[in-house]
Formats: structure tokens, C-alpha cells, sequence
């Protein structure tokens, strides 16, 4: 799996943990420790899944030779009724591990679904989707994942890996030319710098001093297809603030190069998905 | 606050540290560490407001002479343009703890609304409304409180607390009576026990045991209607599975006594809220 | 193993972690890596067995391949004398995880003990052996796991998952009838309330009002036998205060439901099992 | 306090996770935020005092500016009746904390009442009463420091800081000799060395090589007695094994310097306090 | 403080765990708990001083009332001789805070007083300095900001948040134009690329490609000259491996953007520095 | 490996955690899952190897599956051109871990080999060589264990397994009789007391009580000679502060029996090893 296992084992040990506490009442007195099930992961809905592996990974952390095979991977497309796993172990394994399973697999593949629909609204146009730090605590890994399986872009991950200056920052640096400088005097040559502008003056500036990417700060197409002649490829535009799945095909024939969409992350719709226990 | 502030307060440290890592490099460059700074929570949409508390502690946990008024309390009704909370301190703090108090708050507020509305819709019925587990790894708490704090009720928190059974636990304990009997040996008298009927034969004979309440599974009104009558008070009925806040007024109209939700706690609509510096 | 196995997991690794800290400086420099041994389980004890599961994880948790037999499981009666289980593997390993071992079965299998010789003081009657919330940090699950291994029975686990009116609760919420009233508009259906009354008087009141179950606090026994006769099965009865081995067999003849402990979990007497290395 | 704060709060976080979960549903739902309250912690038993700071400071974790008056300290005397504390805050932090301050508080005077109790045992003899490493997981700190409060002396910490040779470590060394020649050259000069030893022949050898302690391992009076006049000084004897309340007078007067008792920690009674809200 | 406070308590928590244990057996059984105390922190040695408030911080988690005055701050050069801060508060905070306090700011004084010796050295050329990942487990945070502190730049913090290709990732992409190639349409547009050459052809290749940093691996003086006026500004040129105080110099002579250098934070020489308690 | 395994996995995963992030942006975009790849530990200088197990579990930790050969062990000495060990898996575990192992295995090699250098300067003297306190936040564990694994002693692992005696414990304790006296009364009897002495008048009355160890504090060897002339053998003198390798042998030929060194684990320089991916 791409993730990182480490962070994925401690997301699925805490959930287990909240999930179960120290037993469950109801399988753990009814079910017989030796009986064996196998189970399905039924599509209820059709998109992109995502998740698949750290799924599968609830159940064989709590059983190390439990047994699964995988017909669909995380980035392929699924349709309502497909199969998308098999898995087979103890009967209690399938019963204590399948909310959690479903809980990860629904909201990844949720992600991917929608950024993936959004994708192909801009398809054929200059623009990436990109994703941002609007995640929800101790998930922004998986979130940040999916959104990549989905077709999208990861912006920055934290506040450490990459500058973005808005207001307040240029406020305290003196402006915009200020700012950019002091900034630029402190960091290293592998972080990039982005500037927020809110009209085309500002813009002009942030193009005369050194920034990689310029962010365009709910602003109307019109002025975003002038943002873009302006720059003229001497920085990218990312467009930001308030962009739904309706008018997100008008902002990226503007051309701009980003556009990013927080509820890719804060606005999640889980994306149907079963565990079929075979009878 | 209510919450168990031991874990709000993990919560959001581990959000911080997801989020700045070792330093940010935008404000902790740019933003003299003396310099002190003002902003407000604004809404910027109508509903039921949840996690003030926990969205000001981001501030307090960073800062702990950071000053706060807060003027709309979880529970009440904002609309678009109120301003919730105001709060002073250092600006470095303001801007560090910014993302993290609004995805908090946002998620938070957005389950209490969309709670809300739901509870609205079946007002005036028998039905009380309830959330379930499926909700976010390590989300658990802050999640079911927000339900609370929109009018539902929570459903049972984990698999240690209270029983469910379904097909598996009942094939188990060699049927309906069988399962329940062995079951109620083991439980001691705190857990209630829930069990699955999949139709109204079922449900004459989980009546005809020892359950506290008895769960329809997808059945159709007409028959919940059903359900009800042969009932008559002797259990607890919930109803659940593929209910939509355009079909559950029907639902709650049959005269179940709740209603269960997934989408409440799995497909969380992000209430807009900003954090709005004062120049 | 019944219990949640993440939970276990992270008990011994603590345990070891501060049995062993960062070497066995005895054990290390002497036992060479290779050497291979062999120990049996003994029992220096008469009574019920509990925790061989989580004996053993302490050794395959230091060695994943560490081999052993068990031949006595939780819940069955041992005698002095008897071999509970065989472990063989690394003497290293045996070394270092022999006490951690021994500190976790000889608490758990005291606990187990000790409840069931109350459970079978009470036998014939319609009294049940309850457990309580008076545990050592950190070690409520096993010890409530115990308890029922003995043939006692969990009351709430925590706080959150049921309910329980004590003066305080009742006097800020206006009395029995308000108090009760006001707690189950918030509770959901899968929680239980229960409530403590000093005396026959409010015992009428409390059944009047919808709780499931009322704790008799302190009461002679006499007035407990008037008590079961007031209630007459319209709720569960818990005696509870000052009860012990040689005075429970006369509260159990009350006719009460339920009998809780404390000294279950706060009291525990180590059952005494020794590991014998084979020579 | 002396104990380590970090792991006493810890501890004590831990503990409150445990019983609180994500809300006290009792408390939190009926006891107004703002009211405040005030309870005495009151001895029901006569023994000495135990853990009185870390039961304050569960509360002082959960309300910062909560208050407090301590009347009796770690290590004094109480008897039934005493008020040993009066404490003063919001009536919810005193009610969700209760139980856990009393865990703790009860176990520690436990632990150091049995322990001043055997102390006393012995008083006018050479001998100190030591615990052992037969410690419940995660509580150790609190166990050992108990036993000082008592009156008692600490055995080694763990497996790094001291050595101590029993059987398997010897034959593998080659014998006595040949067993500490090599450990002591690889310890520190800070590393005490403890040799267990089952007669009087193994006692001479002990003797002839550099050992800081020899331990007597479950022999009789008489040969007790022999080994004092046989070590003369030269080493520090431990007593150990099977040594009771009847038994350890005489134990004591054989000579031996150090008698350890697993008792101490993992046969704990716990001590009856209770906290007594002010009306 | 800049560092991320959150990390800062975290590390400062498990180092006096780790030091302190469960108590300090001299201080707390010789020091009487109200003695109060004064002391110094004394440079002896010159150079840049780093960490005096996370070594202060150490002092306020044990005594949240500690009192202190910081006399030379992060970034400040000391002679030896000089007081840094003065520190009062309990004798025992000092005694046992003491032992922290010194090796996390002599550690981290040490990597800024390196690190600024190489900035000089190569002072009026246009090379900048920069550390690696070559840090040690936990440390991370406060050896790059040290590293910032003593004037140097901090390269990728890690493997997220910007790319590196070498060898075996060219190999697999299949060249060095079709793995960038593969590489940029994955990647966000907040994150940089470098890519690592062995000689001038690779050299040429990679600026064919859309790279944003080039990597001249163990290349002598004479070649990366030449490497300068082939890039001719269109790529930052980094060169690595091998370069010590004393070939630096001539390094940064060829015009060479950045030079790396792995010992700033895995061959840290301890600034020393004493705390000096006040009579 | 003789090192808590526990202790072990933890550091690595923090490692891991550190480095990684949620994912290798370049390795996990670029190399196919499936690639298998070969590589090489190859020592790059000459010296003590130490860490060799702790580096191979980085990978088995990353896949457990994971093969490889160790051809030189902890303690054994490498020339420059060595192979170390050979490692074979997945390439993507390869290149994920490398970093994390290099650190590893540098700095403990580091450790052990100035260790040894300085034990081998001493040789034929009666002195030891032991490490201080004097190390790094949560690597005490393998810091202490590569001074082993070069030759030298463990000094006290932490404040509570060991006692000593510093000028404030003598001024608060009135006096090096009185201090000692108080000391051993609270102490167990396993742990040993050192004492400072900062001149020939101190040493005398501190073998005048029961101390185990002398700390000669920055003596001169005159006085130092003198000091082991007086003391007869009657306790162990350490010799400490600013002794460098240069004025080692002097000082252990005074006749000390211990030299302790912080620079062993406060000024460790990387041991230089490299990771050779087999084409």
C-alpha cells in the first residue's frame, strides 16, 4: 500500500478501539471462536473506489491469516453489485472488523468518487484539481490519498512543507515585495511560495517578485481570464473561494492551472459499499 | 464543556501537529512573535451551531492567556453574518490555530444542522431520531455529541455497551429465542439488547422474548405500520436502512419509536464558517 | 481471545517495557541468544482460571514464534498441583516475559476466583454478582473480563454508556420524578437508568418513574425483603454497600436481582501460579 | 509531589478515558455547568495515608482552579472518622472525578497500610521489608512508592537496574564462580548484584565471590538463622518466599537484613475512603 | 517559541520520563520540598546559542510558577563565560529539570554553532548551506531549526512534502525524461522536484526536463564549475557528499547554489554549556 | 537482539512516521509495487559496528517478509570496503527505509567505535571507561547500549535506580555525614550511592560513611593519585569532567577505577556506511 503503514495500523488500532473497547458483548458470547465465514464487499453505488487496501487491513490486523482476495483496486471504476473483495477467516474477525472496514472504505472511496466527477468536468481545460487543508483531524493522510486516486492534486500537506502568504503576512512584511523577500531570505531552495492577491493589482506585484503560484482569491471568471493573460505562464493561478460542481467548468476555461476545492475533504458523502456475509 | 476534555484536547493536538508539523514557515517568518491580533467566528450559512467550545480551545491549548468572548453557544441557531465568537490574542496564534478550530467547527456545526433538520421534518411523531457507528475513526466522540447537540439521540457508542444481533448472532444461538436466552445469561443487567427482524413473523417472535427493542430492517411502511400494531408498546421499534430526509416523514408517520441515521455521522456536509481577522 | 486484542497488546508491551526498560542486564549477559528452554504453568492454588491467553501473548509478543501447549482455559477449575499450560522457546524469552506473565494470570485467575466463590454462596437464589466501577487505571478491562469468567456479571462499563442517579443528580434535577424525567429526553434508547434510594419511600417514587433498575443503598435486610415485595418485578433491585462473603448468602435471600462488589476488582487476592522451568 | 508528575498524569488521564469515555451521561445532562459543590474525603478504616496529592490532582487536571484543602498528608496516620481532605469546584468535575480519585487513593493507602503493618512486625529486628517486581502493568510507580509511604524499603526497579541470579543464569554461567565473574564484567560500577541461593553450600560459594546480596530462597528458621552466622556481614541477606503476617516475626529474628513480600503489591486490600459531598 | 509546542512538551516529557523515572531518589529524599533555589545557565564555550526556550520550557512543565530571565536568545552569539538566563524556582525542579535542560540546548547550540562556522566560511560566495535527512529518530523538529538558527537553510523535511530522484528511480521511470515526466503529472503544484546527476551529460539531460533542483553527486570542483555555466541559472545546483570544513570553501567558489552537508545534524559536537546553582 | 524490542519498534516507527509523512512521493509515484531490488550495507570507514539488528528492522518492520544476511555482528570490527550485510525485498522497502537505518547504524557505530578507541587508550590500567546521563531525548536506550557494545560500562540508567550526591544534597542534607546517613535510611538495598567530592578533605570523611562511589570532580591527577592512595581500595573512585582522549591515559594512571565520559553519547560523530543498491 502506498500510505504509509504505520499511520494506517494506528488510524485502524484507535478506530478498533473505539469500536469494540474490551469486547463485544453480543459476538463475542454468541459466535464459537473457531467458526469460519467469508464475506463479501458489495458495490451499492458506482465510482472510484478507494480504500480497498486498508480495508482489508482491519481484518488482518486483528486476524494475521485471515484470507482475502481483491478484484478491484483502489482508482478503477466500480458499478452497483460488483464484487470488489472476498474475505474469509473467523466469523468473530468478519463481525468486529466490518464497521471499521466500511466506516475507511466508504469515505475514501467517497472522496475519490466526487473528485474524480469533478475531474472530468474540467477535462480537456488547463485546470488540476487540488485538494487542501480543510481535512478532518487524524485523517489527513487517507483524505489526501484518495483525492489522488480520485484523479486530484494534493496542495501543500501542512504548514511546514510549502509558504503561503495571504493578508496578514504581507501586512507584517511590508508588502507584497517586502514579504516575498524576507520570506524567500529564510527558506530553503526545496520550499515553494504562494501568494494570495484579491485584483489585478496585486497580481501585477506578486509577478514582479519571486513566487511560484499566485492564488486568485474569489475572483469572477472575467477577471480570472485577465489574471491569466497577464501572468502569461510567469507564475501559475490557482483559483479558490466558493467554486461549486456547477460553476467549476467556467473557472477553469478561464485557464487557470489549480483549482482547488475543500469539500473534497469537508464535505464528504460516503460512498455506498456492503459486507455481504456468505451464507 | 461537556465532551471529555482529555480527549478533546489529544484531538486537537494531534490536529496540530498533523497540520504545522516542527514550525510554520509562512507566520513563524513573517509574523513578529509580540504582534497581537483580534478576529471573529462568522457564519456564513443558517443552522444549529456545535463545537464552539472545542474550536476555542485550539486557541487556549496554543495560548493560554488567549481571550475569548464567545456570543452564540452550541445548540443555538445561527444565521448567515452573526458573528459566533470573537477572539484576541497573538496573531502567530490566531493564524496557526485558524484551520484546525474552523475544520472542527465546521464538521461539528454541519452534523448538528443537518441533525436538526431531520429532527424537524418527523416532529409532531413518536419517532425520536439516532445516529449510528458509522462514523470517523478517532471521530467517535465529537461526532455523537454534535448529533446530541441537534436534537438526536445516540444510539448505542460501541460493541461493548449494548447488544445487537443479527442473522449471524441468531444462526449462532440456534434461532430468535435460542440466541436471546444465551445472551441474556451472559449480559449483565446495564445492557439492553437490540435485535434485527427482517420481517413481521420475525418480529413475532423476537416479541415473544426477552429484547428491549427491535430493529425493522428495510422494511416498507406498510408493513412498519404493521409492525407497530402487533407491537403494541411490548418493545421498542427502530427503524433503519436507506431512509432519506424525503422519505423518513413517512417512516416516522408508521409510529416506529426511532429512527437511525448513517448519513448523520458518514456523509457530513461542512457548515460554512469563517475566521475573519479585525485590521 | 475474547478480549480486545489491541487493548491486551498494549497492556503487556507497557508492562514489559517497564519490567524490562531498556535491557535485562542479568539475563542478556548471561543466557546465550541461542539457548532453547522449556516451562510449565504451575498451580499453587485451588480455584478458577483466567488471563492463560493474555500469559501466553506476553511470550509470543517478545518471540513470534514461541511455541506452548495450554491445557486448562479461562473459566475451568484448577487444583494445586495442576499444569496449566507448557511454554517453550527462547530461555531469553521466557526469562523476561515470566514475571509480566505471572503479575496478569495471577490477578486475573484471583478475581475469577474470588467471584465465583461468591457466585456459588449466592446459588439458588435469584441473586446475580455484579462487578463496579472501583478498578485499578488501565486495568478495567481485564478485570471486568474476569469477573464475568468467574461467573459474575459487568455493570457499566463507564459514564457514558448508562446511567445512575445518585442524590446529587436527583436534587439538581427537582426530585426523583423531574430528575428522571428531564435525563431520559436526552438519553438514547439503548441506554439504561438506574437509581439509588436510601429508603422505602423513595423507592415508591422511584417506580413510579421509568428507570430499569433500582440500587437499595445500604439497606437492612429486612428492609430489602419489603423492598423486593414494594417492587413486585416492575424493576430490577441491586443491593449494594458493605456487603462481604459472610453476609451476601442473607442479602441474596431478599429476594434482590442484583448484588454488586467492589471488592471484586479493588480487593484482589494474586491466586498463586508459579512458572517451573524444565530442566 | 515526589512521584514523577508526567506519569502521574498520565496515569491519571488514562483512568479517566476509561470511566468517562466521551461524556458522564448522568452528570453532564443534569447538573448545571455553573453549579459548584464541595466534598470531604473521609477515612472509614484506621492505617496510614496514601496518595493524597495524586487524588487531588485528578481534579485539578480536569478544572485547573480547583480548590482544595489537604488536612492529613502521605505517610500519617488516619483513623475512621478523619477528614482528610476537603475539596471545592464545579459539582461535575467533583462527580466525574470521584471515582477515579478514589481508586487511586484507596489502593495507595492499601498498599502502605499492609505495608506499615509489617514493618511493625518486625520493628526491633535487622530486618527492612521489601517489595517485589509482582506489580500490576502501569502501576508500579505508584505500588513502589506506596510502599515506602509505608515504611518499606524498594527492591530493584526493573530488569536494567539491577542483576540477580537464579538458577538458569547460574548454569549457564558455569556455576556460581564462573556465573558473576562474567556479569561483573560487563556491569557498571553502578549495578548491584543479587545471587539466589537454595542451602547452605551455595551460601559459601556465594560468599567467596563478589555479590552484593544473597537471597535465601524459601529456607526454614533454623537454616536461616546458620546463614546469618555463616555470612557474618560479608553479603546482605534477603529472605523470600512464602513469608505471611503469622510467619515474619520470626523471620525477622533469624538476622536476615531484607525480607521481600509480593504481597505488598500484588494482594492489595484497598483501603476504605470515601468522598462525602457537603449539602 | 518558533517549534511546534506541542512536539517541543512531547520530546521534554519523554526525556524526563526517561531520566527521571518513577522519582529521583536523591533529590526527593534529601531536598526538602519548599527549599527554593537560583541558578545560572553558563556558556563555556562560544559560538551560537539554540534551544534556550525549549531548555526553559523543561523548568515550566515540571513547575508551571517557575521563574525565569532569558539574557541571550536563540540566534545570539556567546562567549564563554557569558549567563544566558538565570532560572528560580524549587531546588527540586532544578535538580531534576537540570540533566534535560542541558543536553537538549548543548545539542541544539552545538548544530547552530557548527552550522553558522560553514555559513561563514563560505560568506560573499553564492552558495547557501543546507542540512538533510540525516537526523536523528525524534529529533527531527529541533535539529532543522537549529540548523536555521546557526544560519543555514533546511532542505526537504521529508519524503512527502518534495521529490528526489536517484538512480533507481530514473531506472524504473525509464530515463530521466520519462520518470520526471511520470513524476510531475502525479505531483501537486506546491512540491519541488531534484533530481541527483553523476556528470555532465546526466547534467544536460535533466535540464531538458522540467526539474527544479539538480544534484551534482560527488562531483570534483573543476566539473561542477563547469556544471554552473552549463545550467547557466535555469536549474539550482546542489552539490553533496563528501565536503567538509575544509573543502568547502573551494565548493562554494564553482557558483554552485546550495551545498548539503549531512554532519550539521548526524555529527553534532555538544555545545557546553553548565548550570551553575547560586548560593 | 538484546535491546527491549519494544523500545525498539517504537523508535523506528517514530523514525519512520518522522520520514516518510503519509507517503514517498518519489518512491511510491515511481517504482512499481511489485520490483524487487538487492542492496549492501558497506562500511565506509573503520571502527566498532553497532546497531547492525536495529538497522535490518527497519525493514522487516516495513515488510515482514523481508530477507537478509548480517555478515559482521555488534562488537565485531569493519575496515573500510566491508560488506556489512546484504538486504533483499521489495525495492520501495529499500528505498523507504534506507534513511532510517543509515541514521540508526551510523550513530550507534559511532558510539561503539569512539568508545572502543578510548577503552583501548586505557588498556592495562585498573580504569573502566562509563558513559553519563549526558544523552540524547529518547535514545538513551541505544546510546547506552553501543558504549556497551564498544567496551565501556553502563553509569546509573536514571535518577531512580542509582543515587548521587551533589552539593546541594550535602548542604540540604547538613553535610556528607549527615546527607548519607538520611539517604540509606529512605533507600532499598539494592541501590548503590555515589558521592562528589571536590578535594582530599571531602573524600576523607565521605570514606569515613557508607558510600559505594567517589566522584573525583575535576581533580588533577596529583591529587587524584593521592586520592587513590587514601582511599585503599576502601570504595570506587570515578574520575570526571573536560577529560579528552588526549589526557586519558594520565588520568587512568592515577589509578581510578572509572573515567566517565559524556562525549561518548553528547558529541557522537556518525560512523560512515553506506547502503549499495546491487544493480
Amino acid at each position: 500500500m502506498m500510505l504509509n503503514q504505520f499511520y494506517v495500523d494506528d488510524l485502524i488500532k484507535s478506530a478498533l478501539k473505539e469500536d469494540i473497547n474490551y469486547i463485544d458483548i453480543t459476538t463475542d458470547n454468541l459466535i464459537p471462536q473457531e467458526q469460519e465465514g467469508e464475506a463479501n464487499f458489495l458495490a451499492k453505488a458506482e465510482g472510484v473506489l478507494c480504500g480497498i487496501d486498508v480495508a482489508i487491513r482491519v481484518f488482518t490486523l486483528i486476524q494475521p491469516d485471515f484470507q482475502y482476495e481483491i478484484f478491484i483496486n483502489d482508482g478503477e471504476y466500480v458499478k452497483k453489485g460488483d464484487i470488489i473483495a472476498t474475505v474469509k477467516g473467523k466469523t468473530r474477525t468478519i463481525l468486529k472488523g466490518e464497521r471499521t472496514a466500511l466506516n475507511l472504505l466508504q469515505h475514501m472511496s467517497g472522496i475519490a468518487t466526487m473528485t474524480n466527477r469533478i475531474v472530468k468536468i474540467v477535462e480537456g481545460t488547463n485546470a488540476s484539481i487540488a485538494d487542501t487543508r480543510k481535512t478532518l483531524p487524524g485523517l489527513r493522510p487517507i483524505q489526501k490519498y484518495a483525492v489522488t486516486v480520485g484523479g486530484g492534486k494534493n496542495h501543500r500537506y501542512n504548514l511546514s512543507d510549502a509558504a503561503m502568504l495571504k493578508d496578514n503576512h504581507i501586512d507584517a512584511g511590508g508588502g507584497i515585495t517586502g514579504a516575498v523577500k524576507k520570506l524567500r531570505s529564510k527558506l530553503g531552495h526545496m520550499a515553494k511560495v504562494e501568494l494570495e492577491v484579491r485584483n489585478l493589482d496585486e497580481l501585477k506585484e506578486a509577478l514582479s517578485v519571486d513566487v511560484d503560484v499566485i492564488m486568485l482569491d474569489n475572483m469572477d471568471n472575467e477577471t480570472m481570464k485577465k489574471a491569466v493573460e497577464i501572468t502569461n505562464g510567469k507564475a501559475l493561478l490557482e483559483a479558490s473561494g466558493g467554486i461549486t460542481e456547477e460553476t467549476i467548468r467556467g473557472v477553469a476555461e478561464t485557464g487557470v492551472d489549480i483549482i482547488s476545492i475543500g469539500a473534497l475533504t469537508h464535505s464528504v458523502k460516503a460512498f455506498d459499499i456492503s459486507l455481504k456475509i456468505v451464507k
